[in-house]
């Protein structure tokens, strides 16, 4: 069975996404999201070593999360293609997470009746994160998307340059739909309207248009990433590998 | 009255130390320190916060957090030079964490009994804090000091290269004098056996020797600092100097 993979799709998320955010660290445009982006950052990788733990265990090999996070590369990343996309500017940035908890609040919320315990426990935690994730960054959105000339501008390259990575939030891959047939992960097609409500109430308050993705790109389940994920693997791994344990 | 320069001191002290440690988000070496060493940068900076704030209220001039945080310069800083040193490698960094910490929890459980009020608020929060990092960072001087041929000779390298730093956290510049004799912050010489005693009981363990001082270095109070402490700085203040208040 391979529901461990499936986790491992969702601990990647939350692995990159985590540090893509964590990658504004120290040089954050002021003290409060110099705290508050890291912060989402740590819940986002808390939430990711739970999930490596339990697919190591599941999947009987001895594998660390540790070793499942320093020692695959690229190809065997699971993560989907919206959580490894640059962060370009700030803009980007909260859109970025603004979409991802937009889909994660409401999955984990459906995980609280998962048939894994595991799974109900991480999700018990994450939601609220996940809520609160969505009530910052959403004020974000709006913040610039409601601001001077310049922002408004910006939140709106931003929306253009992600909204093909949305759809792929929604796709079960082979593996996801054997955890989501035995109750243990939920069915991500069916988060679709809490997604869209979710986002619809910040843009009618940003004065955003969501497009209608033309060429929604998918592949990252499949391991087929954008050049991006490898820079971001190495400049993560790179101790790790160098020095496995911190034992030298 | 200048209490508070004093202040400023403080919050130079954690804001730096708390960018350092941050340095290490995303290529720490395992994922439990992913999360402890960003952990221990959003406690040093939430406190530098707090302390800002205080600051600038006190100064009277209108500065904001941000204002103090991003908008000096090198000369302007008034940290200690201990906390400025670059991390060089997992070893030097847990070290000078350790000696931080080790002359913070002193002063700030002293600073329950401050005259003034927000230094006693951030004082029984951040003692706390200080008492973590204690135990977490002081963990690692053991683990690496008491480890392998290769991690006791970094943890020695470390000691070598910090030791010079140590005797200025004990000195009280004029304006932090002024604040003491108010009551308002501890004398800062007082705290001399308790860091000693910290250090003394880890140091043990680990296998260390604690070597004298031969030349300690002075001057991070009057602004006189190490080149690192620029790079640091362009690096941290560049996003809000672009970009004032993320406002575009």
């Amino acid at each position: 069975m391979a529901v461990w993979e499936a986790l491992l799709e969702l601990a990647d998320d939350h692995l990159v996404l985590g540090h893509r955010i964590s990658e504004w660290c120290g040089h954050a445009p002021m003290l409060e999201e110099d705290l508050a982006m890291p912060n989402m950052g740590l819940d986002l990788i808390g939430t990711a070593r739970t999930l490596y733990d339990h697919a190591g265990k599941l999947e009987g090999k001895g594998r660390s999360e540790d070793d499942l996070a320093y020692l695959r590369d690229e190809r065997e990343y699971r993560n989907c293609l919206l959580v490894e996309r640059p962060n370009e500017d700030f803009a980007l940035t909260m859109l970025r997470q603004f979409y991802f908890a937009a889909f994660m609040r409401p999955y984990w919320l459906a995980a609280l009746k998962s048939t894994d315990e595991t799974v109900r426990g991480v999700a018990g935690k994450a939601e609220k994160e996940m809520a609160y994730h969505i009530r910052h960054a959403g004020e974000w959105v709006i913040r610039l998307g409601d601001g001077t000339e310049e922002s408004a501008a910006r939140m709106r390259d931003a929306v253009e340059a992600l909204h093909i990575y949305v759809d792929e939030l929604f796709d079960s891959s082979d593996v996801a739909r054997e955890a989501e047939a035995h109750g243990i992960l939920p069915v991500r097609a069916d988060l679709r309207d809490a997604w869209d409500r979710t986002v619809a109430e910040v843009f009618a308050e940003a004065f955003l248009d969501q497009p209608k993705a033309a060429y929604p790109q998918r592949g990252g389940r499949e391991g087929i990433h954008n050049e991006a994920l490898g820079h971001l693997l190495a400049e993560m791994q790179v101790v790790h590998r160098a020095h496995p344990g911190a034992r030298w």
